[in-house]
């Protein structure tokens, strides 16, 4: 069922995405001992992964519900990718930002035309903010990660770079919501020769390792990480699916992630999110059991604040 | 006689260079009013063009002279790419670098095969260092920008940019010691259909805007500009070539070298050095001469210094 509407969903929004190169370094390869293949999302329309996913959420929608618009919470990628996605497709999209929402985050998103709602900064003040606003206009939620075409969707990156390399041992993604791992998972599963799917997640927001290893969705106890874009915790679509599919989660320090971060702007000359790096430092940090591998690495975004680098 | 060279050079170069991506930009294309096709050689090997002359300078070597080694004067991207053409070529390469040179530059040379010999920090002292390594040795001296094969060899970025653009009308590039804009303007001249080259220079190293308009070889005034790759000066190869062929110069402040880095870091997701930002930085400064023209931009190369960042 999956493998379907992987195959289905990838040609729905290949009108609308770019087609992401994959890059490669000698260098890199050197430090990890492994192959590695870079894919890069931090190319993708409005520089994010999560482009594909919002995408695919409204090409799901009917006609009826596509004219009375889409609403989501979110303060990153997604807020912007929702609002693209809906630009693009002419139509409306309201996006729940909490009050202290930075400023450049705010003006990204209206730029791709999104409509900013205003609420206070928690989690209650997001949801009831976003449900006001379905209930008054008719319009779509649309979650994040924690949606089935939005996972199907994300999944689309992992397809194209087997497509690209089909004989992958493994490709590691940074965990945050979910829904990238969730996907890439799938898309291993249905489209990888044995290809394994390992998550990077840091340490201090740390919520999918506790799950995958206590059975059950756990909450972040801290998210004092510089990778702002993994802060969410997992969901009841996406756990499931990161359960029975991702072979393992690896945690990193802030270090590390820099460290990772800092070898991808020098080496592979790009710019990257923390959140990007995560993948990389986690493959490091195990680097001794990967040896000669081909991997595969999900960079997933490059909206960074320049006025705001680790180094 | 220019045409074929440059046909050979690329044929003969091929193998140890990468040919580079070229990225655009939508929102850049809004800024400029025109459609700019960015060639990326910050992704070339070693981070930058100057990897393909100086392959070329060694490979026009015979196999005696190649025996002997190689030498040259630089602190900048020649010195490393010298070093790892001359590595992948099995040649010795002498690098004559002033003492005052950053530490991270010279741990470059070296970690790419480079054998350091340092000097005072003057121009005189470089010639009489490289000189007398020359005398020595028997090593061949080759010039960072001077220099014929040189020349040809950087002006294969162009070709390939054209190959892949035939209908540009403007190729812009950075101007420092004028290798890159005179194979650029050779390469635009024999392979272009009608298109026209432009430099672009800071106005703190000016040199080769005031000769290109007084029609001999001026020095530069001050050098006091963060685009450190185009200090350097025009020589008797690089000028007769950029008075015949190059259509104009454009100097730019170092707030718009600045500004153009930015947009390239944020909108391409791309590290580039901020001599590579001279040449966008130019289009943006008299962009009312080029709307809706075809413009291909030479993206000079990506060796930056993390901890030296302008923002």
């Amino acid at each position: 069922m999956y493998k379907q509407q992987l195959l289905e969903c990838h040609n729905r929004i290949k009108p609308y995405i770019h087609r992401t190169p994959v890059l490669t370094s000698r260098l890199l390869n050197e430090i990890t001992g492994s192959h590695v293949f870079f894919k890069c999302e931090n190319f993708q329309r409005m520089g994010a992964y999560k482009m594909r996913g919002a995408t695919n959420a409204i090409l799901m929608l009917s006609e009826r519900e596509r004219s009375k618009g889409v609403v989501t919470h979110s303060s990153g990628n997604f807020a912007q990718a929702l609002s693209l996605a809906a630009q693009s497709l002419n139509v409306k999209a309201y996006i729940v930002m909490p009050s202290n929402a930075p400023k450049v985050k705010k003006v990204a998103v209206s730029q791709y035309g999104g409509h900013i709602v205003e609420c206070a900064p928690t989690l209650e003040a997001r949801t009831v903010a976003a449900n006001k606003i379905a209930g008054e206009t008719g319009a779509t939620f649309i979650h994040p990660s924690n949606d089935i075409d939005v996972i199907i969707g994300q999944g689309t990156a992992a397809m194209e770079l087997l497509e690209d390399y089909p004989e992958l041992d493994y490709i590691f993604a940074p965990v945050g919501g979910g829904g990238l791992i969730a996907g890439t998972s799938l898309a291993a599963h249905y489209f990888g020769n044995k290809c394994k799917v390992v998550g990077g997640e840091p340490y201090e927001a740390d919520d999918a390792y506790r799950s995958f290893h206590s059975g059950k969705i756990e909450s972040n106890l801290t998210t004092n990480t510089i990778a702002d874009g993994l802060k969410t915790v997992l969901g009841d679509n996406t756990f499931p699916i990161i359960k029975k599919h991702v072979h393992d989660i690896i945690r990193v320090t802030e270090d590390e992630i820099v460290i990772a971060m800092r070898l991808i702007w020098e080496r592979l000359k790009i710019i990257v999110e923390p959140s990007s790096a995560v993948a990389l430092a986690a493959l490091i940090s195990e680097k001794k059991n990967y040896q000669d591998m081909q991997i595969g690495i999900i960079i997933s975004g490059g909206n960074v604040d320049l006025n705001q680098l680790p180094f």
